[in-house]
């Protein structure tokens, strides 16, 4: 199967920031065969399928490498709290109420959300994972899943279990569209003989390690109380970052940290929404790029959020560090881009399937619509994407060479249904 | 001619905060007649034309009170520098080639871009505001326009006349839609005379000023090592504060400065995304709000933000606050939607007429479609829009009780004949 598309403007997001006017994209099976000017495609004739590109925009598929995708049930509610009354007082009592065939449902609003907004690919920790691999498998996207550890308790031994169970079911299916990491939360809510056994189990399997880490200055100083240092210098002494390691949020990052984060190679998950939004601060993204560390975004949950928009999030990722610093030229659009869709896809470990527009890649591609006032006049695109752009641009999404939406219209979503389903399970858990 | 919208979820955003549940609105005229539940509205019947409001939900139109339309011609031009830099080497000079049919062309595509995103009021300041004003006159928008004034120098009492010319061919015209205030540019570019001069310019056609204020550290500091004070209270000296006063920006205030601003009652136009993106600073606007000061929101012009988006700028005033000072508890998101709406209003003296849904105000509503995945589950209404929102959810529009978007569709503007000209006028300045 070859859908050829045309007389499109092409990002690729490749090493040297290749683009290309009126340029086309071969898409053979699960993979880009080509990417260029029209007039390099000698096989030109020789697809199924054709695709108009004209007034539209190519580029590799979104990735969010930081969510918590059934978190969808909470949105908008109990805003405006701090992160530590908002976890224990507000959503950890409500998640006790959580089913495991409610995370299918809400993971498919998610996923609905996300692929709406040009996200292709993204990284998730929670509970009940296999239902969230279901609506992986189901809705065509690409996911990689953690299920979420903490202990020691009486059901910490099950949760290592279930990811383990989840890695033996889902790592490799759907086509080779599903990973799976081991998800430990916290160094607050995981004691480290728990995280060296999360860090055994990601070694047997072969796989990384995705946790929360230096989220909130309370965790940082409550970990210097308790340890005598720093959360990253408790998991560098713990061996923790000797793998795979995907860290979410790393806000109060000391020297040494940054340090730490560029010898070990740990990949960051910068979440600006979310880190803004629950005050937990300003990380300092501009200072990581310097020093090399690999900077992907996530938009957390849509509790913390309250969107899972990564466009947004690139805006937002540009904006606040020049705006904090009084500083216009740090962070350039470019730079944000780059966060959003190679980056991305180094912090999974993925950057040899996705996150550029590259023959031999997997054809996770998206059109977005530029015939809109927004995007006139038509100067220069990556600085329209990234500040002027919407996710609601979006006009087509492919993943591994199968096309999830057209023109704005969901092709492997009942998305009736899903509005169905989650506001069943609305009632049930909020209204007792 | 009236026109009623039924089965709508409504935010009058009023002083109570009243909220329907499937409520209608009565539009009669340019006004509004009714707003309520359904059972409320004994004159069901008689009503010209039915809208129904199913999936949606109703709140004023959104104000947008700085901005500079015509500069959608830099769009995307020359990111990522400083303020007086870019000023000075890139927007002037390009300005200069700019003539003044270009002006109307170039606002309209901000008017378009404006109303596609809810704006249904904007004030502006800049050159050849004739143009302005007759696009707004087609558009249907409603606008509060200021020729932009800098001097003395060789051309300044030309601008001082073409303000009064303005206003005399303009103030009150478009069925009462089109208002004019005077427009000094800043303390840096005006002198104390010519600020003295525009002063009483507004003072005799009792009108309102339009002013930079307080944007960067440099002007802070240049106006201090100048005049021996803040911006400020160099304006309070010369008594420019004393009647009507937009202020854009006030970034950079002394605790005096923020005590002069409450005591002036001065409008405070606060532009997050442009602040951001120029490295101008964080305003301090939770110390604004502790105040009373009335803060509402601008997005400047699409050269420093680069999109003309209210719904972005909402966002970005409810979370940089919380972030910057690590507390989720400033500005709620009601809070953030009362200076989209509201507060725009007291801002431009129009909060006799629009800025919220009650009768007898102007016909100013949008209507919001929330068949959306990032409005599930439907929990709290103000939340969602703050954080989740986009303006492209904006499905209807109506200024002063005409149409102006149905179905995302413009009613008064041909978009495609403005995408032309402004193409046109692109490659005349940009390519020369």
């Amino acid at each position: 199967m070859r859908t050829l598309i045309k007389n499109v403007d092409v990002l690729t997001m490749d090493q040297n920031n290749t683009q290309y006017k009126n340029g086309c994209i071969l898409i053979e099976d699960d993979k880009i065969a080509f990417v260029g000017d029209q007039s390099q495609l000698k096989i030109d004739a020789d697809y199924d399928k054709m695709e108009d590109g004209k007034g539209k925009l190519a580029m590799p598929g979104l990735i969010n490498t930081h969510t918590h995708v059934a978190m969808t049930l909470f949105r908008g509610y109990a805003n405006d709290l701090p992160l530590m009354e908002w976890l224990a007082q507000k959503i950890w009592p409500m998640e006790d109420r959580l089913i495991e065939e409610d995370i299918y449902w809400l993971s498919m609003l998610a996923i609905a959300e996300m692929i709406r907004g040009g996200v292709t690919t993204f990284a998730d920790m929670y509970m009940f994972m296999e239902e969230t691999a279901l609506a992986v498998e189901h809705s065509g996207v690409r996911g990689v899943l953690a299920r979420g550890l903490q202990g020691p308790d009486e059901n910490s031994q099950r949760r290592l279990e279930e990811n383990l169970r989840l890695w033996e079911n889902w790592h490799g299916k759907g086509e080779g569209r599903i990973h799976v990491m081991v998800g430990p939360h916290a160094i607050y809510t995981c004691e480290p003989s728990y995280l060296l056994e999360a860090m055994e189990l990601a070694r047997e399997l072969n796989v990384g390690i995705h946790i929360h880490l230096s989220e909130t200055r309370q965790e940082v100083d409550n970990c210097i109380e308790k340890y005598g240092k720093s959360p990253v210098r408790h998991l560098y002494d713990l061996g923790l970052l000797d793998g795979h390691v995907l860290a979410a949020h790393c806000v109060h990052l000391s020297q040494e940290d940054l340090d730490i984060l560029k010898e070990k190679d740990v990949k960051v998950a910068h979440c600006p929404a979310s880190n803004l939004k629950l005050g937990s601060g300003i990380a300092p993204i501009n200072e990581m790029i310097n020093r090399g560390i690999t900077v992907s975004l996530g938009t957390d949950g849509a509790a913390s959020n309250n969107n899972l928009n990564i466009m947004k999030e690139m805006a937002l990722a540009a904006l606040v560090s020049k705006g904090v610093k009084e500083e216009p030229t740090l962070i350039p659009a470019y730079e944000a881009l780059r966060m959003a869709t190679i980056n991305g896809a180094k912090a999974l470990n993925l950057e040899k399937e996705v996150g550029c527009l590259s023959p031999g890649n997997k054809a996770d591609i998206i059109l977005l619509d530029t015939h809109a006032p927004h995007y006139y006049p038509h100067t220069d695109w990556v600085s329209h994407l990234v500040y002027s752009g919407h996710s609601s641009d979006v006009h087509s999404v492919w993943v591994n060479g199968r096309k999830l939406m057209d023109n704005r219209r969901l092709l492997t979503i009942d998305l009736d249904k899903v509005y169905d389903e989650v506001n069943k399970i609305y009632n049930r858990i909020m209204g007792e």
